[in-house]
């Protein structure tokens, strides 16, 4: 029998907890059997919740945890006083090697303080990415450093270029994966200090495929399969694909209602357009992994419905059984 | 009889040159009496253009410029060696006096340079910032700097909030322009070392509006009239737009004609959707100015039809009149 991967759920992370995370939680396990889910979050809230459904109870296991970390809290202190709290006890498990991976749609903050003090780094690893997979035009990209570290090195960025192909080429299958530095021109000698330096490197790495410089303007259309930066880029870019999304959609919805006519075609274009926006959606492919830690940590959007916290916990069974930790590991690892 | 305004334009710069940059002059001049304009280009071919065309002909004059500067080159050594391009020799009717203004839709780095190199900063401006006007659902907000200067120091970004502030109450015409940082979170203390000192800094500045933090994913909703942040990041949030957007319209066009009923409801809502986009398009407001120099110089998209070039040379009229230079002399310059 195949082994079992066992996940811990911040059930009381995000805009939507604990009704959506309970719920993605059982569709998970139902989903798939190889799947143990700890729910984290006070136990009676989590009870009340898990009644509504019906599932393998041997696949779902309820972990006390009584206090909650706000979004709005200083991700530092929280995660050192709060040792209660979903995310601190979800972290223990991890790190005691009682789960394989936390998953969690709570504060950005103490997630990624949490991930680097309490599961640590693998040796040899200078900082770990989040590296969220954004839409494209071609299918998806990985992007990383999405807002783990600020002001990095030239190493880093390797060190995320050689771990995001990792990541691609065995979790989302895309062989060779090509491997773009965001920055401001396509030439080799354009962009600041940082990636100048970089690219240099990059150009020089033997275990990746680096393709170059890419502008922000291709991003979408998917010009590569890993796309390199610092977290302040990163997390522009990541917003900037939201914010433009939205504010556009919401000008051409404004559009499509002013008038008689236009707003009969909006009632016929309504199904097909709302399927090929679910393509450009970040919403299907789960979580953002944080890279380069010693078990997987997992950061799905505040926003997140059922639908992506299920997606996050199934996404843990391809980390684990890609031995991704084990390929970071033999490849980026040191053993000082 | 009121004062007449000299734009130099680069009549060979950009994709869609000769044609447009020509077009674009002439209809700027039939528009306004109190422009000149100074077509700068080989003689033969901008004669050959203007024939095609009935416009007052003591408003336009070409000046002789064999030489062409191409996007590929090196910026630096370009400017150095083509004594005779269009762009030199429009930097330097601009720097003699002789013009006071020059619009180019050619070689984004051999304006920069140019414009640094021949016209020079008003004494005391640390870094002249190139200055886009973006479309948000409010209006438009200046986004400064996009590509002028990376590696950014605090200061600087403090001297393109005081010249975006006076350029925008100016020549927009926003009363008390809200500034606003571009930073990846809301919070006073988010960011990296560059915005954490930056915010500080503004937020002890009475000259200008100054609202906090402004993430990227808020930035298409207008939240701040002047935005501030170096120019990678800049770089990063202006070819998101053009890019998201682009991305994201060729997706719904292909959603448009995915069945034979959201074709027809294509039909209907086609008028009022052109309409929509347009007021989300960059086009129609003209060139970005670089702000701080002691004429002015406009840099206009490279894929320029003849109504931005049109609309980048009335821009000057309004600088002028505005008297934009002298406030930020007055405001910004040092004596020594």
């Amino acid at each position: 029998m195949a082994e079992m991967v066992c996940v811990a759920v911040d059930a009381v992370g995000g805009d939507n907890a604990p009704v959506e995370t309970v719920k993605g939680a059982v569709e998970a396990v139902v989903r798939e059997k190889r799947i143990k889910v700890c729910l984290l979050g006070p136990e009676p809230v989590i009870s009340e919740e898990l009644k509504k459904y019906q599932y393998p109870l041997e696949q779902i296991e309820i972990v006390h945890a009584p206090e909650i970390i706000e979004t709005g809290e200083p991700p530092v202190l929280s995660i050192r006083r709060k040792k209660d709290s979903s995310i601190v006890k979800g972290m223990y498990l991890v790190k005691e090697g009682k789960c394989d991976a936390f998953v969690s749609a709570g504060s950005t903050g103490a997630v990624l303080v949490g991930g680097q003090i309490i599961v640590g780094r693998i040796r040899g690893i200078e900082r770990p990415p989040l590296a969220p997979v954004i839409p494209t035009l071609k299918g998806v990209s990985l992007l990383l450093d999405c807002g783990a570290n600020v002001d990095a090195k030239p190493s880093h960025l390797v060190q995320f270029a050689k771990m995001g192909s990792i990541y691609m080429e065995s979790v989302m299958g895309v062989k060779n994966p090509r491997v773009g530095l965001v920055n401001i021109g396509v030439e080799e000698e354009k962009g600041n200090a940082l990636t100048k330096e970089t690219y240099q490197l990059l150009k020089g790495c033997e275990e990746i495929n680096f393709v170059g410089n890419v502008e922000a303007r291709d991003i979408p259309y998917g010009l590569a399969d890993v796309l390199v930066c610092e977290a302040f880029a990163g997390n522009v870019v990541l917003k900037m694909y939201e914010g433009v999304s939205g504010a556009l959609m919401k000008k051409i919805k404004e559009g499509m209602m002013s008038t008689l006519r236009s707003k009969i075609g909006a009632l016929l274009i309504k199904p097909a357009l709302k399927k090929t926006m679910k393509g450009f959606s970040t919403d299907e492919y789960g979580g953002a992994p944080l890279l380069g830690l010693k078990g997987l940590v997992v950061k799905t959007h505040g926003s997140s419905k059922s639908v992506e916290i299920c997606n996050s916990i199934l996404q843990c069974l391809t980390f684990k059984e890609q031995k991704i930790n084990e390929k970071i590991q033999g490849q980026l690892g040191s053993r000082e």
